[in-house]
């Protein structure tokens, strides 16, 4: 491995920079895919690639490659990245860190005039968010085949639009083919969106995978009823058979150490005088290992069997589900070793969201660095990690590339390659 | 009393005429109060009371007074009534029956050829509903000193219309001032709008009074996060919290005999994969006597305080509540009289739900007479009555009327006069 080390300053410096590019008061930054401020992005970006040399493509989807060349012109590159586009109030760091860290691995590397046998390749997926065009992670699934390019090009936003469309809009659309782009494995560093980095003072979460994921949509149909008049023993009241399936597959996580979110609850022809009819919500259930998943998912449906015969009907649908990922062991190790020779702590654990690595994990050896980021908190503007930690996470994440790309010429700095412990 | 009976088939003919004007095409009415269909309903029924003889009479807000002379000039007339407005989705009878059944009484007494001692007055209460202005009752309220006319005047419908506006537009500005009709007792027959009476299989509910009401809005503030990141033990969902309120109030209400009803609940920012932040809902307490009610509350409270003082903070707040109402009791004992003497089963109930009465209450002696609905629904297009329910609760009106105003004059049916037992 190397002793570079990459300019935090330099590295917060771009981070600011591009938070300007649809940066709102609150600090937050609201810059979805595919609107100007995303052509903005896309545009600063590729400057910046090709005044370090690199050679900026765009495939048929807006993803964005920018290439280092390596030394062994046949060898396969070691890609890095992530995305650019934000929610709708998003915060500085989510996706942006992981593509701006590998500029600034670029910047340190020319600075150094440093090569690596492989070439590097720096990618900015598009459309990972989903919030404008849904699904999320659109770009990269495009590119492992999860989904059509057509399939893409037609999805719409809240306003009518069309991917494809805005996609040509922006001047975005690339002339080379979805997933022709080839590399021997992808690291994407990112911020964790959970608290656990934080809680225990790490500073390098290694991601071995990321959750099974199961979405479900409920509706549970009582009777409405007038809130004044009708007994409670004559009720078939569809909110409070709703906070029994809450507190129900609350109970579920704790006992299969999973995760159970039920976001969004609506009832219909709510009034406050009258007793809820029909009540529509979701659930979101998460585990690391698919089975355990399906043993949730039977005891959640054992929740509505188990509910009174002559109260209100719940049906449940599954919606999505996405299987647990494991990432290649090789290439969490190869984190894992990186993070330790930068001298940082680190933590095996699970993403518990999605991200353009599951597909990516299809169909090349991957693996993800998080770093904390303040109170978990993410998709949010409040959206904060400090410098030292995006540090050590570019830190890492240099330190993984280079040993899998192999370092072999050295500039001002002394570089060092050595094989993965 | 009188062996006076109504004439069945007529009272139905008018509700099913009534009924057509706003009628839609599910079997419901839409005749929001102050619309060209409330005009048309209320100039139908200014012309058959005009047809009767009666004197109509429109006061500053709109209440219409259908008066029948009595053979004492000086004495106070007896009045009964309710009201001709719907709600959005309503139905054929709520409200409605207790004015049709006074103009079938009128119209008993026109073929009879009868007399009262006391003048009759049939009264058509304003903007009972309180679904296009609110607050409900406001016709009544504004009679009863219980609001102002200017405050009646000024409340505003969703598309920014005003009352007092709309009053004007459908020219129903009275220009007698309101609450300067007087009257020496007043009877309302309604609907039960709960399923009591269907379930006990009883023609009439002899209403004693009206069960206090209690309105609270509850905002729960926990931390928004993210499902797939947040493990449960870190999260403060405000909905679980919110759960646990809605089972709670559940349990209170069992516990003391009452109601409680959590009819509106609302997720901020809500998204299938977000923790929920914040969570905003309401809670309507009832019972029939005010200190219990107060307990309700207490008990009610203390839910917030035992619950996790790390977890979600939840603030309440009562936004209104109506005292309970206790009819007069020798009103009350009239009605139970007259039901009798129809040879009709009598139940002793409070009403769950507020109507005109509670404050024609406070101005003068006031009992209700109810008649089931099916299934108890009200509200709602499928609300419904049958003919011999509908014919029964007239009867019982017209004979506790004759029976307080006096019935003095015999024509082609034989009249019998004696006192209430």
């Amino acid at each position: 491995m190397s002793n570079l080390h990459i300019d935090a300053a330099r590295l917060w410096d771009a981070l600011m920079e591009t938070a300007a590019i649809g940066g709102t008061p609150d600090g937050g930054v609201r810059r979805l895919t595919l609107t100007e401020e995303d052509r903005q992005v896309r545009n600063w970006f590729k400057s910046q690639c090709e005044a370090l040399g690199c050679t900026v493509t765009v495939d048929e989807v807006g993803n964005m490659f920018a290439l280092r060349a390596g030394t062994d012109p046949s060898a396969l590159p070691v890609a890095m990245g992530s995305h650019l586009d934000t929610q709708p109030a998003g915060g500085k760091f989510d996706g942006i860190l992981g593509v701006l860290a590998g500029l600034e691995i670029f910047r340190t590397l020319a600075d150094a005039g440093c090569a690596t046998r492989r070439p590097l390749l720096l990618v900015n997926w598009t459309n990972e968010e989903g919030s404008r065009f849904s699904p999320a992670m659109l770009g990269s699934g495009v590119h492992a085949d999860v989904f059509d390019r057509r399939y893409a090009d037609t999805r719409v936003d809240a306003d009518g639009a069309f991917f494809g469309d805005a996609l040509e809009a922006i001047g975005y659309r690339g002339t080379i083919k979805a997933g022709s782009v080839k590399f021997a494995a992808m690291f994407e560093l990112h911020i964790e969106q959970g608290p656990l980095l934080e809680r225990a003072n790490i500073d390098i979460g290694v991601v071995t995978g990321v959750q099974g994921m199961r979405w479900y949509d409920l509706e549970i149909g009582g009777r409405q009823a007038h809130a004044g008049s009708t007994p409670m023993d004559m009720r078939q009241d569809a909110l409070t058979a709703a906070a029994h399936v809450i507190l129900g597959v609350e109970r579920i996580a704790d006992e299969y150490a999973g995760l159970a979110t039920v976001g969004e609850l609506t009832i219909q022809n709510a009034s406050r005088n009258v007793v809820p009819g029909c009540v529509r919500m979701t659930v979101d259930l998460r585990h690391p290992d698919d089975s355990v998943l399906d043993g949730m998912e039977e005891a959640m449906n054992g929740l509505f069997e188990a509910s009174n015969p002559s109260g209100p009907i719940i049906t449940c649908r599954r919606t999505w589900h996405s299987p647990a990922v494991r990432f290649d062991p090789a290439c969490v190790a190869a984190v894992a070793a990186a993070a330790v020779h930068g001298g940082y702590s680190t933590l095996e654990m699970t993403s518990g969201s999605g991200h353009d690595s599951v597909y990516v994990s299809r169909i090349a050896p991957t693996a993800m660095i998080f770093v904390p980021c303040k109170d978990g908190l993410s998709h949010n503007p409040l959206e904060s990690s400090t410098i030292g930690q995006c540090t050590a996470g570019a830190e890492a994440l240099m330190n993984v590339v280079l040993n899998v790309a192999g370092l072999v010429e050295a500039g001002i700095h002394a570089c060092v390659d050595a094989p993965v412990t």
